[in-house]
């Protein structure tokens, strides 16, 4: 949406808003007539491919949205669309609502809430399996055995959520790729075992945060399905590019080309391993913040990880096989209608645009590494998968400082840095928004700040 | 702001939006050039009093948010804005950033999220009060012991909280005006350290939802300081009208008149003993959900619970005595700029227009009240004192729970239902935006429920 619709369709949306206060004592009922389940069938099974019309979006509100107000509406409306973003993404078909197989989606608030409840979930089917111990039994003799695995490249909300849920996390070394790898995993649940240990949780991240690299969870699935880990995925960036099919194999953790690699193997294994998948449509799908869209594989074990029903809450549509009833997915109590979030940005864009956008903003994250690479004073530091390239000058980590400090002084662009294997390195990302000409202009900025730096007296 | 206000500025705002993105290129650099601490001198220091324009709030965000773009400002104006609210409710001093005494606020995102951060720092003090005991090192002998405390009418958020922080909750009775008091604590603590536990926290609840009920704190806060115990105070629903002088006194957890109990015990002494307060803005304060302030007596007791910092984050103001880094305050990484909310909300009202908003509520509500208790067939089953009202007809909770169909069936008015001493029990709450009308409305079609409830043939 250019800046001269984005005006046109925001003041019509301030009309609306407007309107619909006004009529709400004329026309709305405080409480809608329709039953659970009115909404699915009124929308097609899948996210458009081509870009539908904003006209068509709203006139949809009228039809699909205001008959079931805010509730069932924001339920129904987020079941169905983390459904199309599921089908979108081609995540196994266990983790779509609509297979009837007992998974489903919730749109949680950050990656971070997503690892936090995965992790409960996990302590719940592990505590509930040795024993029928309740979680809240902390004298059990389980809990204080538990055990969950990161790589060293993992978020800082795994041993965030380790510590709020009172379990012991473990880090892997990641490969020289910054990749997690079977043959550590299985050394680490080996000797845990052999002390006593109860592993019952991993959390794989595709598209690291440091350097964008990818856990492979083709060699960490099976171990994981074997020993009864529960394995979570972390895609928070880099899943929004699963919806091109040229990356789609990146989420085996592996680059895989066609042929290569038996397709059944990637489609029925390495995926279906995954209890949990999470990523942040805000980070790269146009969403804006919080929307994260996180789907299980049984419903059941989020939802009784932290049921509570107190009288105040009870209604007639309680959480079963046929409702949803997300309070018991979160932490939170109350929720947003963040579903529609989804519902524009998929339909006002349509699949094949947001690929589009994908495919452009990696080919310009390509075209950096390539400056990068041509400049004999950088090496590039990681591998260039999607929109991340991390890069440094050959030398030492203080002449990398004062370059990331002369590269920010002026405001002009701005980069983070990160330590990979402790060396300081540079962070190059593609975001929303970024063209070309921002692309050679920031490259020609930071080499001649480079060239500044390495000229001076004091280097 | 009347729609058609709403409509003028609404559309201003999408200009506005629109105009920033355009100038981005020419006029605004990616980092700011402020330093820390830039914001609080150019804003007063408290709020004001009487509502201001909507130009001279939007001629601050050019003088006063963008110098400091998202970052730092977005942080620094919700200390700000905190301060403002604290003083507004007339916290205790010590809860105040700008005091200096190591309190301050956050804005957290519901009052679940509160509850759960309040008990993290309480279970990470008192673990590192026993020994140095680290809160991921589970198998320490201490965490087994923890026991905290909450009423039988607490929300469900305490249980869920201690059931993700592993922690035992044990809930102690109300008295008849559901009221959590010091004798039942006493008996608790008692008990549990006989049996060799360690109580270290308690929620008190001002305003419990299913009542709005005050828990004692005058009672309890002295018990939990003696004990070493952590009091949270979970305002939620009531806070908000705290910002009038008539219920400040509600916060000492007993109705006191001016001259009953001394002055300084309430402005000293009970108030101080909580070490966190949150209530939700979004409730009864006119912020949109979610928006939930939240305020501790001590930073370093909620930041070193949850303190993890990764090479990705490092950056040269890192959480300390000056520089606020809130998200070693919560449980994402991620935040937005809830502030804002305040700041629009706090000035266009004005401090004055909001109370008069909160006592025209309460009088409705007492209004509706009266028309209950003139009616014989019903009986008023909670103690008014804010905005809820909880009533049933004199007879079974069968005859209720079809009075409560009858009252939502035609989707006029909708009522929640609640169960007070397993009486099933009828809510009926004044929001934002009711109006004496629409108050008259819903107890005579209550009523004319109830009469024809009564008259037919299988009652």
């Amino acid at each position: 949406m250019d800046p001269k619709e984005f005006c046109i369709r925001g003041k019509q949306m301030v009309d609306y808003i407007v309107d619909y206060r006004e009529s709400l004592d004329k026309h709305r009922k405080v409480f809608p007539e329709v039953k659970p389940g009115y909404l699915r069938p009124l929308l097609p099974d899948a996210a458009p491919e081509e870009a539908e019309s904003f006209e068509d979006v709203m006139s949809d509100m009228e039809r699909v949205i205001m008959p079931g107000a805010s509730c069932p509406a924001a339920t129904e409306l987020e079941i169905v669309m983390l459904d199309w973003l599921g089908k979108a993404l081609q995540l196994p078909v266990e983790f779509l609502s609509g297979s009837g197989g007992g998974g489903g989606g919730v749109i949680q608030r950050t990656a971070s809430d997503a690892t936090l409840m995965s992790m409960l979930s996990a302590r719940h089917k592990t505590l509930t399996k040795l024993g029928r111990e309740q979680p809240n039994q902390v004298d059990g003799k389980h809990l204080s055995k538990l055990v969950a695995y990161m790589s060293d490249q993992a978020h800082s909300s795994v041993e965030r959520a380790a510590i709020i849920e009172a379990v012991r996390v473990r880090k892997l070394p990641s490969d020289e790729k910054f990749s997690m790898r079977g043959v550590e995993l299985e050394k680490a649940i080996k000797q845990d075992k052999e002390n006593g240990l109860i592993p019952f949780y991993l959390c794989a991240t595709l598209g690291t945060t440091s350097s964008c690299a990818f856990d492979n969870i083709l060699e960490l699935g099976p171990i994981c399905q074997r020993e009864g880990i529960w394995m979570h995925i972390d895609a928070a960036y880099a899943g929004s590019a699963f919806i091109c099919p040229e990356f789609r194999p990146l989420l085996n953790g592996v680059e895989v080309r066609i042929g290569q690699v038996d397709k059944l193997l990637l489609e029925h294994h390495s995926w279906n391993f995954a209890d949990s998948f999470d990523f942040n449509a805000h980070k790269w799908m146009g969403a804006t913040f919080d929307c994260s869209p996180m789907w299980v594989k049984s419903r059941k074990d989020i939802v009784n990880s932290l049921k509570v029903e107190p009288p105040y809450l009870k209604h007639i549509h309680s959480e079963s096989d046929i409702i949803t009833d997300y309070r018991h997915w979160q932490i939170s109590l109350g929720r947003k209608f963040s579903s529609l979030k989804l519902w524009f940005v998929l339909r006002l864009f349509g699949i094949k645009k947001m690929q589009e956008l994908i495919l452009s903003d990696v080919a310009m994250a390509r075209e950096f590494e390539e400056f990068v690479r041509k400049d004999e004073r950088f090496e590039v530091t990681n591998e260039v998968k999607l929109g991340l390239v991390c890069f440094a000058l050959k030398g030492s980590n203080e002449l990398n400082r004062h370059l990331l400090e002369a590269v920010n002084r002026e405001g002009k662009i701005h980069i983070t840095p990160t330590e990979l294997r402790s060396k300081y390195t540079l962070r190059f990302v593609i975001c929303w928004g970024n063209t070309r000409e921002s692309v050679r202009f920031a490259w020609e900025y930071i080499s001649s700040k480079a060239t500044a730096l390495l000229s001076s007296p004091s280097e």
